[in-house]
């Protein structure tokens, strides 16, 4: 594993004559970002960091990386937090973020072809403004789309829309050994061969980097309206989710918060959020072209919910009480992480009824070792962000009472027919927990593909089956 | 390749400890149909069929054929059109069509799960009956669930609501090895390492069998109306397409269809089509929740085929006409085998704006060759069917012409940018001509993926990528 061949001269010299010398880094000269992304505890400095232009550059320097045995790490914004990024083994980091280029709107075939570097709000904005949708929304809008392609990023609209996979019609992908393959393409259906696209998709960066994309895009729905309903406490909040969903209503977003992850966005955002009053707050949205048919769905929603003992239905639609409200959404993995000197996350993904189940399960772990536990999350979908905080807690406490915490709360997971990461992916730091649901067997089938791409195994070592 | 181990007296001991007797024959016990599917000109027998009813049975046959080193083939219904399930080298045949219980309904999940041999038309009315909706809609509702899984099945209604891929949530998967691995699960997110489950789904079988499906479904739209638009001739018919999907108009189908096939639908099922008047057709489905917006979006699309040239466009909103449409449209394949001694098909999908240009190309192609190629299809996602028929054509002729006329066809596909399969798949019948679009290195990279699931290349050996 350790094998690889450390950079020298010659390998500059190379890379020389791939890039122009500006867009080659090394020692101190590499920003201190280039060492981790947004997971804490682990970091490391490639020894040398090549932006990139181009696929055949891309392409010239893996070739090269292959032929030499050097590890060699692709990385975007660095939004991710799972460690997936952190070129653990040193070797070349490739910087994709000024492969930043729209190439086509096709409205004929409704796609979009995008370098990976592009960002996610980037996309957002220029199709909205066409009057086109790209659905697939997470939180963090500043990562980019090949980073969002690598962890099959999901975010709030999953209920209604999935997710990025559903997204991905076509991708050209650089093959650890230099080779360029494009996969897929325009078409809306294929059944040609394995379907290698959806093996990259959430391969955070193993198996190949993706250096186009042709996306899915869906004309943008006229109406849009969010519902925020406060509850006496969580539980009940989420109970009423299965509801919901029984009822045959699609909404496009069900998220749930608690009292004190809006407090915490009013103060890091210094604003304020619409109603604070309660303990806990389901948000939904609704869309669709007509606004008599959206008016329907979310009030037949808001009545169920006051059924079910909600304490009241605010409307939200107004773009400025939209901006409050979902501005404090995006916000709240950062508000959270303000009130704390260190966090760590799980991201679990449960069937939608037991979501319930698990926020309460994290409510007893809070109690039994006396650590804070906040949490958010798409309730609509069953994937969880739940935080647990060191707060005043020592650096020995702080790592024990985790280890514990996590252990259980994976194990929980599982019993709920759960999965250990519903969209921010596996990466460095969440291996050990997929190790343990999936077994050896599934694991070895992993390494297997894994090798199939990469028989070297020179890109992004230590990562995901490793 | 063919050093397989041949089945004897101790395998079939083997299988009685397995199975029940009555479930294994051999000889001339097994039945004419088990050595083919419904592609013509390819079959072969097994050694040895096998009709299983669990997970564990599957799971200890694939055992003792890996050990053994025997090839086994898995199989459905049948209906397959590219050799996909024929017994190459002999072996066993497992016989999936007895594991047919519908094993859930899930309504807090929205999922229904199922064994590998309920068929599609069960699926359809188990689910409808109770309002909910499973979208995806092949021609061939005789097809087992499994069989539409291994081929990512598409039908009528990819235009909105995508394919097979799209609502398999989770898959209880034998590998080669024996070992059982369960993909995915009743979750809506999943970024938990590679997409096992991804690559399955299209794999024909190659890379392990298909024991139990989780499948998402939606609910049932509670409206739905199809709209037949003649035209003076196909190309007109089929130009509009591009305009209907640039409106933002999101129909449920359009498919495409010519006078010729109507007829010959006609006479295969003794029944009148609602009208035959003109050479081509364009046959649209729109539903939603509400009628207003039914009508809305149907009463649109027909306006703006009006001003492309259409010559009248005909609600079709009863049961009996709907009837009347969709069960010739359904017919099309079988009315068309009925008109020729021998036909082949090319299933190719391509970029839906470069639908019109395919099918003039095969018109060409229909008078350079002198031969029929009548053709129908799925103008709305760009996949077509596309028959080459024998007539009176002697064997030589046919062979000849046939190969030529695929070439011909299969090089214009990749010139529009599309790629060999839609939805039937590779099988045996295609691999040429994928081979030829994707070259070495990706052939490479499939041929290792089926080899880090099946190192000794005994699970439907000689299909896809070999």
């Amino acid at each position: 594993m350790s094998n690889y061949k450390k950079i020298d001269v010659k390998d500059i010299e190379f890379l020389k004559g791939v890039v122009s010398d500006k867009n080659i880094f090394t020692g101190e000269d590499i920003s201190e970002d280039y060492s981790h992304d947004e997971l804490g505890g682990i970091s490391n400095y490639p020894e040398v960091l090549v932006k990139v232009h181009s696929t055949k550059e891309v392409s010239k320097i893996m070739k090269y990386a292959h032929e030499n045995v050097i590890p060699i790490v692709a990385r975007g914004s660095g939004t991710g937090l799972v460690g997936a990024s952190v070129p653990l083994h040193g070797g070349i980091m490739i910087d994709l973020t000024e492969m930043n280029k729209i190439l086509e709107l096709d409205k004929e075939n409704l796609t979009l072809t995008v370098e990976p570097g592009v960002l996610l709000m980037e996309i957002g904005k220029y199709v909205e403004d066409q009057d086109f949708f790209y659905p697939p929304d997470p939180g963090e809008k500043s990562a980019t789309i090949g980073g969002n392609i690598s962890t099959n990023a999901g975010g709030m609209r999953a209920v209604k829309y999935g997710v990025t996979r559903d997204y991905v019609r076509g991708l050209e992908v650089v093959l650890p050994n230099g080779e360029i393959l494009n996969l897929g393409g325009k078409v809306v259906k294929n059944s040609s061969g394995y379907s290698i696209k959806d093996l990259i998709v959430g391969s955070e960066g193993t198996l190949g980097i993706v250096t186009k994309a042709i996306l899915k895009l869906l004309p943008l729905p006229k109406k849009s309206v969010s519902v925020l309903i406060p509850f006496e406490n969580l539980e009940k909040a989420i109970d009423t989710v299965p509801k919901i969903i029984k009822s045959k209503a699609i909404p496009t977003a069900i998220e749930f918060m608690e009292r004190e992850v809006i407090l915490a966005a009013e103060e890091f955002l210094g604003k304020k959020f619409p109603d604070n009053s309660s303990d806990a707050y389901l948000l939904l949205t609704f869309d669709g072209n007509s606004k008599a048919q959206v008016e329907n769905d979310y009030s037949k929603v808001a009545d169920l919910c006051l059924k079910e003992g909600a304490l009241d239905a605010f409307i939200v639609d107004t773009d400025e009480r939209k901006e409050a409200v979902w501005s404090a959404r995006g916000a709240f993995l950062e508000a959270i992480s303000a009130t704390t000197p260190e966090m760590d996350e799980c991201d679990v993904v449960v069937p939608r009824n037991n979501v319930a189940e698990f926020i309460k399960y994290t409510h007893k772990l809070a109690k039994d070792f006396n650590i804070r536990i906040p949490s958010f999350g798409h309730a609509g979908d069953g994937n969880l962000h739940v935080y647990i905080c060191k707060d005043k807690l020592d650096k020995e406490d702080w790592e024990t009472k985790l280890k514990e915490v996590f252990g259980c709360m994976y194990k929980k997971s599982e019993e709920l027919k759960g999965l250990v990461s519903g969209e921010h992916g596996i990466g460095y730091a969440k291996r050990e927990f997929m190790f343990n649901q999936y077994g050896d067997e599934y694991m070895i089938l992993m390494k297997n593909i894994k090798l199939a791409f990469d028989s070297k195994n020179i890109l992004n070592p230590g990562k995901v089956c490793q």
